[in-house]
């Protein structure tokens, strides 16, 4: 798709883009997943940016985070003023620039913006599967995107590229399928969930839980357990953001009010916004596919489920890696991504590492960054004409 | 008390301790509260230990933390396992020594330990206060206690030391009352409650009122809000610990199996801690008294309430301080104390500090530490011989 800018939107843009679907694995050739479990039909929800170029080596598949979806960039239509998630990054001439390469994103599996999850209808049932849905991980998210891959008759992708969960997808697409991957930009991420993240994440399902209405997962034709997910997600917010830019972005300061309300009400602006951002994602976002992706963030170590080390986990790839880190990000710290530079380089593979100066804290990555922008740019310029 | 070992507890202990209460405040004399609200009778659960000398010089008062009680030392019966809180603190010849002072600890404002919160009957309607308790302030738990000095005849207060919420009431007592209070010692403390900390107890407040059995802060005579309670603990104990103390406390260790769940059971040991602290709380506290607290720290801004800066705020104190962070702490990180202890030295204060290197987080007061211990001891030393 060709420069687009519209005024109002002002910026430049990839223009209108559109949803698209894949559904294979239909009974009998479900998906064998990793937990010994099938499934089938899936159905993939992905947008494509730019064009496949005549020797398909332009391709660069990004792998969105734990709520995002299929729409990296551009708009649903001309009056559309919200942008895709990393709109910033994903355009003509940006860091990820669509007028060289081809670019992927699908929505992951066991999330709710188009592709199979536990939203979806069961066949078996003709209803929504809820906790019959099986428990999936970063690796079948891999696995499925892979099928779209094939679909599109593409055999080599130039770079996967995705923060945070994102991330994860990046180190399993090099592990999984290291013929097929000429490289790798996890951004903000790490190779084993640790224990501060999965008790974040857990304490946020124990929220969703705690919420009566969410039934033990049969909700689908009820009320939603929207109190419970709006707690998880304000647990999330806070761990996306730091000490520091909370400080910076909200301080003390007070909600409509000079003095103190001395009751329970929002004082601060930090909680109105947090309740803000609850209340917001819970008209977007189901809570059981919260459940599930934050749980194949927890099951997420390749140390353990490639060889026992991470040097071992590497030993079979072959892609070349951008890894960076930001120097607020307390969910994934910057010592994460350097022990997965060190198991990287143990393995002689080609490793950029960078620490960004960013304030922002783990959301940093999805935040306008000239660096970020650079790096990108110019490690991909690099694979693509060392391909 | 003298000297008490018990084999089986295998401890230095002050033994067998007391609680007891005293009320005052009986309208027509109820207390001012800093909102403008009245509030009377007011009880006020406490306990000491050691001897009040003769010229009573020798008086150490202890303000505990969030959810904590009276009950720092001792034990209630010979045959009670669970000591006092900060048992390993407080005892014959421990760093604040029941040989050589005397030792208060009451029970905070809006608590549930005996002293007058919202679970209290409210006299007015003979039901307890629920939500029509007062927003309380710090300021208002320290007058509180001043009470209760007055009434034990004590006019000078050798130390006021505390952790945490007890540390915000240390400079409260300091700042308050600055002829009576010689010295205070805040530990692992803040001047002011930052964004971060405010956003992490209004999540945790955000969950008990999403539980419907919170009912409006009425649920007395009925179902308690348990879900919502647990799942604000939850959050706490994740503030409480740190990214390092939990890689080492559980790693990824999985708990009473082997392999993954591939269901939403606890799989590690992390996620079975965080739901047995949260059942265990249940159990002991009350889901408003966690409200009203919370909300008292987060209005705990000592240089908007004295003066606009925090040097003002320290203009009027006469005491000599020891101040202690803990490098491992992000809930009150170490700036925020020696911003505190700059204030105190523009001031001309006498004030020492020290940054005691541990990996157990914000909870860092309340374990064994040698460094503390020793600090503490020695700080107490001296200023009883100044005095």
């Amino acid at each position: 798709m060709s420069e687009y800018i519209d005024q109002n939107r002002d910026s430049v843009s990839v223009g209108v883009v559109k949803k698209k679907v894949f559904t294979f694995a239909a009974p009998p050739d479900e998906m064998m997943l990793e937990s010994g479990a099938k499934l089938g039909p899936i159905t993939i929800a992905y947008e494509t940016y730019g064009k496949l170029n005549a020797d398909k080596s332009n391709v660069i598949l990004v792998a969105h985070a734990l709520t995002g979806d299929a729409h990296v960039a551009g708009y649903y239509s001309e009056d559309d003023t919200k942008p895709g998630w990393w709109d910033i990054m994903v355009g003509p001439g940006k860091g990820i620039d669509t007028d060289k390469y081809f670019i992927i994103c699908s929505n992951i599996l066991g999330s709710c913006m188009g592709t199979t999850g536990p939203s979806s209808i069961n066949p078996d049932t003709g209803k929504p599967y809820g906790l019959k849905f099986p428990v999936v991980t970063i690796g079948d998210m891999v696995n499925v995107q892979k099928a779209l891959v094939d679909h599109l008759g593409i055999e080599k992708i130039l770079s996967v590229i995705g923060g945070s969960v994102g991330g994860m997808q990046v180190l399993e697409w090099c592990i999984r399928y290291p013929d097929m991957v000429v490289s790798g930009i996890p951004l903000a991420t790490t190779m084993r969930h640790s224990a501060l993240a999965i008790a974040f994440n857990e304490v946020a399902r124990q929220s969703i839980v705690a919420d009566p209405n969410w039934n033990n997962g049969d909700y689908y034709s009820g009320e939603k357990p929207a109190l419970g997910l709006s707690v998880a997600r304000m647990i999330g917010h806070i761990t996306y953001l730091s000490d520091e830019s909370m400080r910076m972005k909200f301080g003390r300061r007070l909600q409509d009010k000079e003095v103190f309300s001395f009751n329970f009400d929002a004082d601060f602006q930090v909680e109105s916004y947090l309740r803000h951002q609850g209340a917001k994602f819970v008209e977007r976002f189901d809570a059981n596919s919260f459940l599930y992706i934050t749980k194949a963030a927890d099951y997420f170590d390749l140390q353990q489920q490639y060889g026992g080390t991470s040097v071992a986990a590497f030993s079979k790839t072959k892609a070349k890696f951008l890894v960076a880190s930001f120097t607020s990000d307390w969910l994934y710290p910057t010592y994460q991504s350097k022990k997965m530079v060190k198991a990287m380089k143990k393995n002689g593979l080609d490793v950029s590492f960078c620490e960004i100066d960013a304030e922002w804290g783990h959301d940093a990555f999805l935040l306008p960054s000239e660096r970020l922008t650079k790096l990108q740019k110019g490690f991909l310029e690099r694979v693509y004409n060392e391909r």
